[in-house]
């Protein structure tokens, strides 16, 4: 098969490679009929993960059912299904309890960006979609494999309930979807700290009321006034740098409560801080399937349009132009059709 | 008046010093009937915190309104009071969110081992006992001012939840109030870690349902072996060092809390692993004023009894005595009766 391969340091390619096979009884191979890049993708591109040369990368995509294991039970060849970057049997402990990013038999989509990719434990990870989305939906739909479910995992970690103040740390991709997140939950204040027009733009059409340019010690401070001295009830930090949660924390009221879904690279949680505010902190990798079936719900009657995060469509066999791109931040987010 | 000082490392002394005087309108001289000796203050006694010398200390307090501020409206001279150690105005922003420890006007108690204490904030802090509370009564009382808030706000903090599983690491006075806490707010399975008989028998008085003896990665394995391998939903930090910290996270389940209400002495939090584990972190300086009223009504009722955590009774004049017992482990908690 056609697959994107990471080779070194801005170092993407797109080769030839033997397709994918059931290994588990409970694996299913996927044909991908749209995958994309991950803001978490440019941390080995930009030379800060370390690598396998060769490998392949990419873990968002949806498709076609190609072929299933022999135990596989409730997904059948052919259904047009959603790929949770994190797969899980969602029978576990930990799946029962919501964490599904934790599952006891958890593996990870590692050949997202190419023809097929193989999908662990399929019975409990995937999501049929009933057929192919309206191409209208597609793009929604393939947010629905982590970066939409992961800006939800953002606003629930940091409590948004209905009439709360909330801050988008990042105008990313995954804090775009923090934005429709916390409107759906009810937030009647979306504050997103964002110096990019288009995206200022995106983040208002989903619902952001204020909009903070200012950075630092600054941004802080435009958003204690905004909320009168007082400070968000719940701040997302969908960064993973140090300066974000700083700035997450430091808006962030007595009691409040901070979500932080952008894997954390040198990030300092200020203990005494935390303490001194009573500021609750808590994230992680996000539980896709646990969300899955309610976000789709709300993208088939589009209630909510992520898909409008994808501003750059490319085929599979321009992916280094993909990458290349969302480095640049010439695009927010872009989808790879084989 | 006679009061508790210190004056440097193992250096307490009874003095007579001046009485404390109505400095602001809002503020209120207390007659104290009983006051005790919190964990918090071995941190200055051994050294470890930087004191004034001669300053007062002791933070909990009950008693009697000796003199009210020209502004008090809602408490009267010679009403018998619960003095929160954290004074506040009950109507700021913070406090209307249930974080009154964060008050715009918060203040604490100085003076709380001595004859006299000044409140500030009145009217916002102090709670009537609506008369001088029954002998056996007026211990569980007294900790209403500190210790057993702060074991229900390391409960609340760490979601406890009816039929949860929850670890409280930490037999001082405040962990034994956890394990009260977490009983009353229904966790069905309670652990406590404690390798000393005389406190995991109350810990088992007050509803703990296993105790493990064990520390470090020997203490861990037999939690997770108490949890079928699975962790706790909750754990209540109560000590306030990176071990003990260590200790609740390891032992946390995917997706569970941790409340921590130690004060941090060195604790650094391991946001990689909080991250891995989606594991959340929330605690601090506990809002007292917000439990007050509920846990009142608990001690009124006798449905809890904190009070069992005085395991000594001294007259104030033997404050140095009480501070020894404590920081020797002879006693759990100290009271002081002026």
């Amino acid at each position: 098969m056609r697959a994107t391969t990471i080779h070194g340091t801005r170092d993407i390619r797109v080769e030839e490679i033997p397709d994918p096979t059931i290994e588990q009884p409970t694996d299913a191979i996927i044909r991908v009929t749209a995958a994309c890049i991950c803001g978490s993708d440019l941390w080995p591109y930009r030379g800060e993960n370390p690598i396998t040369p060769g490998n392949t990368i990419g873990h968002e995509c949806i498709g076609v059912v190609e072929a299933v294991g022999s135990a596989v039970r409730d997904v059948a060849v052919g259904e047009h299904v959603v790929v949770p970057f994190c797969h899980c049997d969602n029978t576990c402990a930990h799946c029962r309890a919501g964490a599904q990013s934790a599952c006891e038999n958890l593996s990870m989509t590692v050949s997202g960006q190419s023809e097929y990719a193989r999908v662990g434990q399929a019975d409990g990870s995937l999501v049929s979609t009933h057929g192919l989305p309206d191409d209208d939906l597609l793009a929604s739909v393939l947010t629905l494999t982590d970066v939409m479910p992961t800006g939800w995992h953002a606003a629930v970690s940091a409590g948004v309930a209905p009439g709360s103040t909330a801050v988008v740390v990042g105008d990313g991709a995954v804090g775009l979807c923090g934005v429709i997140a916390a409107k759906q939950l009810g937030a009647e204040r979306i504050i997103v700290m964002s110096r990019h027009a288009a995206r200022q733009d995106l983040a208002r059409a989903f619902g952001a009321t204020h909009v903070v340019e200012q950075r630092g010690a600054e941004g802080n401070a435009a958003v204690l006034e905004i909320t009168d001295g007082v400070g968000v009830d719940a701040a997302l930090e969908c960064v993973g740098t140090d300066q974000s949660m700083s700035t997450a924390i430091a808006v962030t009221r007595p009691g409040g409560g901070v979500g932080f879904v952008g894997v954390p690279h040198g990030v300092k949680l200020p203990v005494r801080q935390l303490f001194a505010k009573n500021i609750g902190v808590r994230g992680g990798i996000a539980p896709v399937r646990r969300y899955l079936p309610e976000l789709l719900d709300l993208v088939l009657e589009r209630a909510i349009d992520p898909g409008r995060v994808f501003d750059l469509e490319l085929p599979l066999e321009e992916s280094p132009e993909g990458y290349r791109a969302m480095d640049e931040r010439r695009a927010v987010k872009v989808m790879l059709r084989p």
